[in-house]
């Protein structure tokens, strides 16, 4: 499409143009906005749903509130796709969440409309509480603003920053984004609550009762009769969840009417102390393919926007599988010969590939919502039950669980199996997502097991062999294909701490973690050509090491290489340095990883390319030892 | 008091035989069950107030059901005093919190009573819908009963577990034990939630209404009746914050009343689905000095039981301060001069030293309850906002909070100062409470500075170097008293990144991090008059290193040490080997700090031993240089 199918998008640079339009012009901004996102999305792939749920909250908000001195905090930033386009960057999102480009996620660096970044969920009631506080303490009139989905709202942070704010008594505007989902079907207690106010006859019914008792403001009563019949019960009492919480709740109001979201808003700005407005969304609004199915629609690829086609993945005949479908078939069948099995995921079933077990086995299987302490402590009470559970948790948000894992299960002993999926550089969700330091803050816990497969079937066995019981167990591998089509072999028992020596040599050992021993062995096979005679060494696991294998490359090597997809500070080659140096070897050591600083998004041989482990790094970094 | 004085508490040993008694008896024992634990903490010190509150709770709890086969789990495990003395620890208990004694908290290796460990707030709920939802799969009738304070329900942790098991319809009880008190008073919107439902007029009048509609389960009704004028109009439609998320809600009830509190749960042990009973209970209760001041009497220190006259600690005169003092009062110092400075805190301003800003400058300062992982990413908003916020959390509490640190502060470049009280080993409370992880964890976090202060003098000028603005900065220290009486000296800025020599030596060189600095000078000094030359470099900083220094002693030494009060594995020794290997230098090099294992209770100095790095053993260390 081109510039000129436009009538309003191009003319609008920033939220002080948005302002200029008119309300009808506000809804044909935002028929645009969709159409633009639509089009963009079809080519460069993203998070489609979340955004065309908030087009016209997005630009009511832009059209209300006077960002940037007010301040919009985003949850869960894909969220945020149209605010991007809105506040000046509708021409550089042809590189959303590309190298260079923009972030998928609000950044603070990237945008003075980025009041506050977000790529992990729950945040922002916390930091819009805080940013209102600051603008108190300085008598400062700045609006802060929470935009937060339902999904999100089940995390215990947001709770926290509810129960904070409703006693702080600060200016703050809570939006709840309800499109009941996160990724997949939300969960919980909470989203039948949030369905039972939307929609519950017995609230309404005393809507009649309210409004008598209604408080006398007339900002109050006026805003009232806009909401009109979503008026609730708990607007005037302490019967609702958030009136619990002291909040003022209003709502739920349909986000996808501008005109009505303007009106309400407008009036919202108005009104002291915290107050929570109920907005109705629907996922993937406007795009009929997306709002049929909206799992899939949630990051679909790329598509053809006009048949809604999508472009197929490999994964089928002779391809390697992704490992999450690897995680997903091989949990299943564990579960099939083990009745203690269960599989535990916060909010990612379809992303980890445990909605394979859930299919056949819904009753061992627990989406337990975005709540990740709560996901590893649930599975320590199963696992002190005598269950095995399987937590599956992306390895940036187990970062969420820490205490968790100490306290709960490391602590006690418990037969807990961790599966840390997108460990390592995880692409195009950037640095908020990045599995960097999952070997580094798990390694330094006493009586765990940290491990991670070379490949498919290396996952299945340490899969097996966590299931025998063998107390807290890590297993982390990365986003996406592995390497082999004859996965499925028959299960094997790997005894834990025992490394695999692949291959001998004499000049230099390169001992590899994970998935990255595929390009270990291919730059050693290029420097065994050109030369170099190097070792290779698949450590297998960062916790316990393999002793007798280390002590064999402490004797024999005077150079060694550790490579991991992981933070070098504190990572595998740093767990390596302290044996050598604990037994007396003296190995001149290069250690190969995650550098020392925040690594944005690309794609992930781009950035595996930037830290120096791309198969052209290990090459040159094992050609040193050329004599 | 001998045993003679006591009519009932020597017969019981066990739950079983606690059940023979008549209900009067039962009466008559919990009256001497609380003698027995104020005789005991004066004595030998402990936590007093919530373990007296919640003495008729944990009778009517084994009494009711049937333990060890149903399972009781206690958050935040310091309520937990009756419940040892009642299953079989009445005489060990002597021993509580005392090296190779009993843990002050309940541990699944101590007694098959203890269903789960718990020495962090907000577990209990997570951890017994596992536990239920385990019996579920098996079909097991086992009873899961959760015992949680308010303090701890403002805890993300307990709503993600609520929210979870509302939806699961497990089986599972939820005892609210509702003493108004975390340690320091409770705070946020929940407190003033559950005040209301305890005493509003509004829900008796409901009443009557209630009982119309109510269900039509005789054991229900009469469950109802026993309740009598508590009865709420939650109970009966989701108009209760804990009916919102599908639990059934009973109460309150008064939790010194064993006998309506055996009769209640009696009738709700036959109740299906998730169910939650609030109990009211008084923080020191029957114990007049602890009744009137509860924060002091959480954990009183040693006391004469017949005055209530406590033994007073040092710190005033010219013995050297608490650490915990002087952080409070620099804290004040520092924001009187700078109005950008706010101070933090998840629910210790007592014990943190933050309440010495909170009665100076209360709108400065923020309690947020038992919420840490809030506590981070509010600071974090703050400082978005150009605000320069203290946020003092232990070190082993801050685990709950590592995922804000990293994706809100830390990737944002946010001045968040993060003030890790208890870091190292803290003594009595045992492994749960050890700071030991937070120099591993945070290392490896990219664009953070890690700082630890050797003595009080340190602490202040590392605070005003931090509150000037120098991004994500982390400053650890002990629990306990410092080594200086001359402590307040005017301000004077660190260099970032600088250690200090503190002396020279050319047999090996020490460096050390943070107040273990002190014993390693008298070690130094003790080697010194047995011949062995040490040189003592004060790190200062775990990160970023000081390049100059390391430079130094990786040129001049062939044999270093290394000692930190923090986990060997992968702490700033760790730090150390990653330099040292980086430029080439080869030194021998001995790293002491906490082994790889968890370490239990016992005072400090007992601990220090145990792993290595008390006044022997550091010396010992240093004399290998002997030659």
């Amino acid at each position: 499409m081109t510039e000129s199918s436009y009538k309003y998008l191009y003319r609008i640079d920033s939220p002080a143009d948005l302002r200029k339009l008119s309300q009808q012009e506000l809804v044909g901004y935002c028929d645009e906005l969709r159409r633009f996102i639509i089009e963009q999305l079809a080519l460069n792939p993203g998070h489609l749903g979340s955004s065309l749920g908030v087009v016209e909250l997005t630009a009511a908000l832009h059209y209300v509130f006077d960002t940037p001195y007010d301040k919009l905090i985003w949850d869960v930033g894909h969220q945020a796709y149209a605010h991007k386009i809105i506040t000046g960057r509708r021409d550089s999102f042809r590189m959303n969440r590309k190298l260079n480009g923009l972030s998928g996620f609000p950044k603070m660096e990237e945008s003075a409309y980025d009041a506050f970044g977000g790529g992990h969920a729950s945040t922002s009631i916390s930091a819009a509480l805080g940013i209102a506080t600051a603008a108190a303490l300085r008598g400062e009139r700045r609006h802060a603003v929470a935009v937060i989905g339902d999904g999100a709202l089940t995390g215990g942070l947001a709770f926290e920053g509810l129960n904070n704010a409703g006693a702080a008594n600060t200016d703050l505007l809570v939006i709840l984004n309800d499109n009941r989902m996160a990724i997949d079907p939300n969960v919980g207690a909470l989203k039948e609550y949030l369905l039972s106010i939307s929609t519950s006859k017995r609230y309404n019914a005393v809507k009649n009762r309210a409004w008598a008792h209604m408080e006398r403001t007339p900002r109050l009563r006026r805003l009232i009769q806009k909401v009109g019949n979503a008026l609730k019960q708990g607007f005037l009492q302490q019967s609702n969840l958030f009136e619990s919480l002291r909040f003022r709740y209003f709502g739920p109001v349909d986000g996808h009417d501008v005109g009505q979201l303007t009106r309400v808003l407008q009036d919202l700005k108005e009104i002291k102390g915290p107050k929570l407005l109920h907005v109705l969304t629907v996922k993937g609004k406007g795009y009929s393919p997306a709002e049929r199915d909206q799992k899939i629609w949630h990051a679909p690829g790329v598509f053809n926007p006009e048949t809604g086609e999508r472009a197929t993945h490999g994964g089928n005949g002779d391809e390697p599988p992704l490992y999450q479908k690897v995680f997903g078939e091989t949990i299943l069948e564990l579960a099939r010969t083990n009745d203690r099995i269960v599989g535990i995921t916060p909010a990612m079933p379809t992303g980890c590939g445990l909605n394979i077990l859930m299919r056949e086995m819904p009753e061992r299987c627990f989406d337990v919502g975005i709540a990740e302490g709560h996901a590893v402590t649930f599975s320590a009470g199963l696992a002190a039950a005598g269950m095995v559970p399987f937590c599956n948790i992306y390895s940036s948000f187990m970062q969420r669980a820490y205490d968790n894992v100490i306290h709960d299960v490391a602590l006690q002993g418990l037969n807990v199996v961790m599966c840390l999926d997108r460990a390592g550089l995880v692409g195009e969700d950037g640095a908020t997502h990045q599995g960097a330091f999952d070997i580094a803050y798990m390694r330094s816990i006493p009586d765990i097991t940290v491990a991670a497969p070379m490949d498919e079937v290396e996952l299945r066995n340490l899969m097996y062999t966590a299931s025998l019981g063998r107390g807290p167990f890590v297993i982390r591998y990365p986003r996406g294909a592995g390497v082999r089509s004859d996965w499925r072999q028959p299960f094997r028992e790997i005894p834990v701490g025992r490394g695999r020596w692949l291959r001998d040599g004499t000049d230099v050992a390169v001992l590899s973690l994970g998935h990255v021993g595929n390009t270990v062995a291919e730059a050693v096979e290029r420097a065994s050509a050109d030369g170099v005679s190097a070792a290779h060494i698949d450590l297998r696991f960062a916790k316990p090491l393999d002793a007798t294998c280390l002590h064999e490359v402490g004797r024999r090597f005077g150079r060694i290489v550790v490579v991991e997809d992981g933070t070098v500070t504190g990572g595998v080659g740093s767990a390596v340095l302290e044996f050598m140096n604990a037994y007396g070897y003296r190995p001149q050591a290069e250690l190969l990883g995650i550098p020392d600083r925040f690594i944005g998004q690309g794609t992930q041989e781009q950035l595996r390319r930037i830290c120096g482990f791309d198969l052209e790094g290990i090459y040159r970094t094992i050609m040193k030892s050329k004599k």
